[in-house]
């Protein structure tokens, strides 16, 4: 069966609220961050080489890699489910936003993190690292504008993907003047798959140092 | 027919060299950076609300973000080559790492970037950052033990995606302790479609500030 390994406060909560949506079996292994380091527990970094969250164990193989991981649930349990058909642009545009979660738009709020933990400030980077932030804002919010959903107008993985960039940009930046995302966000957490994965999985957001 | 939308000195290497290997057909369109910001320039931040390289234009649309090209190539242009079949596990990995080197590997590397560019800098974050490096490298250094590539010891886009991270790396550090590194990275650079990359597309590496 299908092991999901999630670490309290990251985005491996986007792997329970994906099973949720679809409705599969799966068995959820939980792991707390040390409330010091924040780091993951050893029995956590002992599954994988790179010891990140998350982690899926299926079939006797260990897969990292947020985005990875979900496009394998898709693949292999998906059943065609929260995805355009696979010959049509729109799946073309969801593995963009697939890619964009993590490849791009995570990029300025971790390093927001790295450099508050560490003490490393400039106003030269917190400058480049808001508007960079704010790029990424106003990117989602043009997608969203007359739209409910990034993808067809339906609800899909890529909604589940690139949500957590809004959910952790809200810790560090006000997302007022971007009333779409917010509705997004409203229309995202009011699902029932996404209250049980917080039922289950704990608080939906980064850790903030 | 595609258009790949190339900046110099940037990931979008990645895209040229994919094509050359796949001996498609494809327009080539370059952008410089602009010597002082090392921004892209304008027409290139037109075609696209992120402004982000590598970018490429097929069909009507035009789409971004590394991992996503690379992925749309194969499954438009592809006909199954540089990848292992989609049924099987290695297809699980090739999708890993195709998410793995911009959503976790890269990462450090663009911190070094950022915080070198805008002069952000403590011990505690050189050392961090020093340190995901070496956890990023030595992961690699592991996987290619025994192997000449990434997936099922045979060359697919993953080497093309992922060793752009260690080309970079050595922009950054010495990569002397990571001998299988080294040795794929001279394997690669060796393939016809490469050189043929690199004399349409110019140097391979980052644009480093």
């Amino acid at each position: 069966m299908l092991t999901i390994h999630h670490l309290s406060y990251s985005r491996s909560q986007k792997i329970i609220w994906l099973a949720e949506e679809l409705e599969i079996p799966y068995e959820l292994k939980l792991y707390m961050r040390d409330p010091q380091t924040l780091s993951a527990p050893p029995e956590m970094k002992a599954l994988h080489p790179l010891g990140t969250s998350p982690l899926i164990s299926d079939k006797g193989q260990t897969y990292s890699e947020t985005g990875a991981i979900l496009d394998y649930i898709l693949r292999h349990y998906g059943e065609g489910k929260l995805q355009p058909p696979a010959d049509s642009q729109d799946f073309d545009k969801l593995m963009e936003w697939m890619h964009y979660a993590e490849g791009s738009a995570m990029l300025p709020i971790l390093m927001m993190i790295y450099s508050n933990y560490t003490g490393a400030k400039s106003d030269t980077l917190t400058g480049m690292l808001q508007a960079q932030l704010g790029k990424h804002l106003g990117f989602m919010e043009s997608a969203l504008a007359g739209n409910d959903y990034l993808v067809g107008n339906t609800f899909s993985a890529a909604d589940i993907h690139v949500s957590f960039v809004a959910q952790t940009a809200k810790q560090y930046t006000s997302l007022d003047s971007y009333p779409n995302i917010l509705a997004w966000l409203d229309r995202l957490e009011a699902r029932p798959a996404f209250k049980r994965a917080e039922e289950k999985g704990g608080y939906f957001g980064a850790a903030k140092p």
